[in-house]
């Protein structure tokens, strides 16, 4: 008999000739895709055979030793034009003699796909739901059985699939739409063994939505589930802002309104509906060709989607109601899409540490990594991770508005107009900045031109973090965080405020200025978050860590190294400090298209240690220590090696605040 | 170390002195009861030791082998009067030396009850649902594990129950409760591995509702789920009635109207739940402890219930959307009850075979008999079921509406007023009857007085039977079904109707009388049914059965022997032929209470073989032989032994409709 030898696998084995290579492939279990099993309808089983004759993996393999391209071929070729010419129809190219075949990384159904540059890690395809194209036998009235009995038994005979069960929602339109094409239908299965969606005749793709849920905005990406490829992403804000702008403002609401959890709950998943319809809109995809949804959040956001009361999320010991991981019948969120659809949510890591963090780790993957990772999010409750494949260990740490402009006199939210970057002269102290909007620094000729339309009206969170940031690197600011009063005598800028002193980066309408209360606003709330990560590293004996991604908006936005100076984070090298961009989405998204990465993290949440800051007895000390610029007793030398910072205070010394615990 | 033995399964072993009696059965596999785990609460786990110092077993037993009762089983008996003298609670008695235990039926989880003497087969207890009381482990701020988590691992430590599942219609309440009474809570399990109810502290009883849908009445029953006892039960016509009285009216309806389905499926639900909150508040049980309810019905009814539209099982070829049974959340039917309570409905049988049919033969146990069984259930469709432990059958014939007394001219539904038993004088031919709400004959003294409040109304299906049957045997009516005319010679009540005759029952207002017309319509009724019945017969080869069960409220109704003197049903021994009730519902009831009874019909179904009398040629012929009465070749010799019948016409001789096509 021929023999048949699939790369990149290598599996081998002799069949009968006139097998066709993905009846071979089946049998030897080589991953070949296929919607239509073998109907020369999907082409998804396309497979190479190397022109001409040549010797390889122990055989003599040509292209001719396989039949000839027929009419079916030749009429997928005419109606489809994605079958280059060097490639055929694994369902139809029948063996003859022996032959090697290459099975391409886009015909196989668990492979990996690296997506845009962005992605740091390529994105591992394995399949939560399939299509099957079957033709059902029709009714009967010598075999009584139901329309679904008939259906299972197609799905086993030609899908080898166990019974898969359905619920209602699905069977409700069974009998229809197995009779709109002839009974022929394709038939998306979700794990192998439930039906979710069933459309008539032969459908190419499905689809599925990755949520990120967060206090401020819900953001929804739309991804083809054969690819991961996004096809659309919106956002919107979440409409709970009106019950409470914070998390622990909307767990007050519910404590104090019966039935406020619910009027929550609706309020978000209105807005789920909303975005699911704009995206499937914008893409031109049919709504009931969603089958899938991943949802991530973080756990008071989690518990709303879900319908569960978040009131015990707001009071220690912040028990969660659920931390694994969830399936979801989407109709019982009221989310549109296919009538068997499913939303999964990722597993929660504590009462603080939400689906959101969860993701992140999946997206980041520090459990794979020797070198020691730091993820940091930044919200008004940051959520850390730290660890490698070793360890893991998080905890939140409440960091407060600050860091989102909110608490700081001249802040305001990230808009146009927003000073986000700036610079100050360490001789003149005269400052240069940016604003959103505008790619030009306020000293470039046409900055006020180019920014007529929307004015200078405020200082965003990053550019609070650059501000300090600059102000310390000139001396305006201690490492106290003291604006120093002696300053004045060298620059107009610095002006007595009362007792204390402020600085002025604009005069005029409105005029900007960092004030002392500014400042140490900032201060709680930096030292809030690098508290938590200094807990985390003490928890584990480690003086530094190898690399830091900062996720989310914010770590997008703020500079690394401004993040450094000020005492955001540890010290660490600067070339090994990054944002990770939104971890979060990019985790739903992965876990959108993998059942083998759902898995994984929720093993990996499992043996995550959480430690919780709110009940630790030297978080306190670790807050006071991080309440120096940078910190009070780390030089952050990684960091001088990149930059000169302010000499730190000698052993000693007065450090404002709190008093000296340790050498 | 003392030897134990439990009777009546004989398990024992050798325990550690000092091991409660309920560790020392749970360790062996023995069947004892317990809601509270050994807490001394819930009474469940009552044993047996014999007085004084006895040899048994192989060992010397002594009822001071076991620790005597202290502080628990006295609070427990003051509390409770259900602990007989001679009874222990087996999770107090500890083991002191060797000793014989006897385990009671009422403390055995699995066991058969018979509730009374109308239930001819016992109900076997197997739980789908059962009660555990667990002290959950408070949360922990160093161990940020959900409450559901925590009250996983308390089921699975205290219980040995693998991680149970939990819908988040449960989980929305999960919080609350665990708190409301320390974290001790009960919870309800189903079938070992999903949590459907969760009450705070200790709760004895959960319920249970069987439900039969049927196109008239629906009926249902409230049940102890542990007893399976019945508390209370109620009936509603089914307001599907408004879409049209019949099964195919319905049909039609959900044909002719866009959404007809949906709104007949609005109408039965909102029955359903009103009845659930009657009988409930009936019962003064709490409607959040019903946690699980099993529903029989015809196919039409099936599907409407369950949302599914009908519009297949109104033609050819009678495609069911589902043919095994469902389990379906109770909160999807918008059913009341316990947040995650289930509705098992039980399988069809086939297209006009339905879970009402499935359910008869659960009660009734045709498969588990040596003898064949012949079980009917009449409505507007007979269904049909033939067998016996080797072999089952079914069909389902198209009877119409007569034997309701619908299409005869003095036919009315069985309502007080309405004539229900008849007989006739063979020499006068002078009637004498009985009207339903009136236990006196026509000819008893004060009969006029009695019926003047309801009057003598009409004339309904039983009395319609008799009324038949009777002027058969008088010789009024001949075996072909003719009204003899000569008859109006001997009696003033045979009179001349056009160019047929009729038979006047009662002078007056009104007057009621049988009409050609009238036995025609029965003679179609009947010939159908029995038609069914020989169709099966053949298809087995049988001439005779040897039992015959008449089910549902017309089977109660009727009088078997009339049955047979019009050859409804085939011949057979006339003490073998009885009404075996509401069986329908008697099946519910068992599938309710047993799991394993579940998997039985279930089992049994699958393997019935189904026929189709719209399509089997054979059919019309014997629907042409069963329009003779009784039978136009079966001179029905079992009947015959019993009571006089008029003679079978001479073969050859013409019988009315139709030809005759074998000898």
């Amino acid at each position: 008999m021929p023999k048949v030898v699939f790369t990149p696998s290598g599996k081998r084995g002799e069949f009968a000739e006139g097998t066709s290579l993905l009846d071979a492939a089946r049998r030897l279990g080589v991953d070949l895709d296929s919607i239509c099993g073998g109907r020369g309808i999907c082409g998804r089983c396309q497979v190479s055979v190397a022109e001409g004759s040549f010797m390889k993996h122990g055989i003599v393999s040509a292209a001719a030793n396989v039949s000839e391209a027929g009419a079916v071929e030749a009429r997928y070729r005419a109606k489809r034009d994605n079958l280059p010419e060097a490639r055929r129809l694994g369902c139809q190219a029948k063996i003859l003699a022996d032959v090697v075949v290459d099975v391409p990384a886009e015909s196989q159904v668990h492979r990996q796909v690296v997506r845009k540059a962005a992605d740091r890690r390529p994105v591992e395809i394995d399949p939560v739901v399939r299509l099957h194209l079957v033709d059902v036998a029709e009714p009967d009235m010598d075999d009584p059985s139901s329309d679904f009995r008939r259906l299972q038994q197609a799905l086993t005979s030609q899908w080898g699939l166990p019974p898969v069960t359905a619920s209602l929602a699905v069977l409700a339109g069974l009998q229809k739409t197995l009779r709109a094409e002839g009974w022929r239908v394709t038939a998306a299965v979700r794990h192998g063994t439930e039906l979710v969606g069933l459309w008539p005749g032969f459908v190419e793709e499905v689809y599925g939505l990755a949520v990120d849920v967060g206090s401020t905005t819900v953001a929804m990406h739309l991804c083809a589930l054969s690819t991961g490829d996004v096809l659309t992403s919106s956002g919107l804000m979440n409409p709970q802002i009106r019950f409470g702008e914070d998390l622990m403002s909307r767990v007050s609401y519910a404590m104090m309104h019966p039935g406020g959890d619910r009027e929550m709950t609706a309020a978000v998943r209105g807005a789920l509906t909303d975005l699911a319809f704009a995206v499937a809109g914008e893409a031109g995809v049919p709504v009931d060709r969603i089958v899938e949804t991943t949802l991530v959040g973080n756990p008071i956001m989690h518990h709303l989607v879900l319908g569960l009361d978040p009131v015990e999320l707001g009071q220690a010991p912040f028990a969660l109601t659920i931390d694994g991981s969830v399936d979801v019948p989407a109709r019982d969120l009221g989310l549109p899409g296919a009538p068997g659809a499913y939303v999964h949510v990722l597993p929660c890591i504590a009462g603080h540490v939400g689906a959101d963090a969860a993701a992140v780790v999946l997206a980041d993957g520090p459990q794979d990594r020797p070198e020691v990772s730091l993820l940091v999010d930044v919200g008004t409750n940051a959520e850390i991770v730290l660890g490698n494949r070793d360890r893991l260990l998080a905890c939140s740490s409440p960091t407060g508005p600050a860091f989102e402009g909110a608490q700081v006199s001249s802040g305001q939210r990230a808009a146009p107009g927003a000073i986000e970057r700036i610079r100050i002269d360490r001789e003149t102290l005269e400052p240069r900045y940016r604003v959103i909007g505008c790619e030009l620094w306020s000293d470039d000729p046409g900055f006020a031109e180019a920014t007529a339309a929307t004015g200078v009206t405020g200082i965003c969170g990053s550019g609070i973090i650059e501000a300090i940031g600059e102000l310390f690197l000139a001396g305006v600011i201690t490492a106290e965080g003291a604006i120093d009063g002696a300053m004045a005598a060298r620059s107009p800028r610095v002006v007595a405020d009362g007792r204390t002193f402020r600085y002025v980066i604009r005069e005029g309408e409105p005029t900007l200025t960092v004030t002392q209360t500014d400042v140490r606003a900032i201060q709680l709330a930096k030292a809030a978050l690098n508290a938590g990560v200094h807990l985390l590293m003490e928890r584990w004996g480690l003086q530094t860590v190898d690399r830091i991604g900062l996720a989310g908006a914010f770590g997008s936005h703020i500079d690394p190294l401004y993040a450094m100076v000020l005492g955001l984070i540890p010290d660490c090298a600067p070339d090994k400090v990054s944002a990770i961009g939104n971890a979060a989405g990019s985790g739903a998204r992965i876990a959108l298209v993998s059942a083998a990465a759902r898995r994984r993290i929720d093993e990996v949440v499992r043996r995550i240690e959480k430690v919780e800051t709110a009940t630790e007895p030297s978080f306190q000390r670790h807050f006071v220590e991080c309440l120096a610029i940078p910190h009070k007793t780390d030089p952050y030398p990684l960091l001088r090696q990149a930059m000169t910072l302010p000499e730190p205070p000698a052993p000693g010394e007065a450090t404002g605040r709190g008093r000296r615990r340790r050498g």
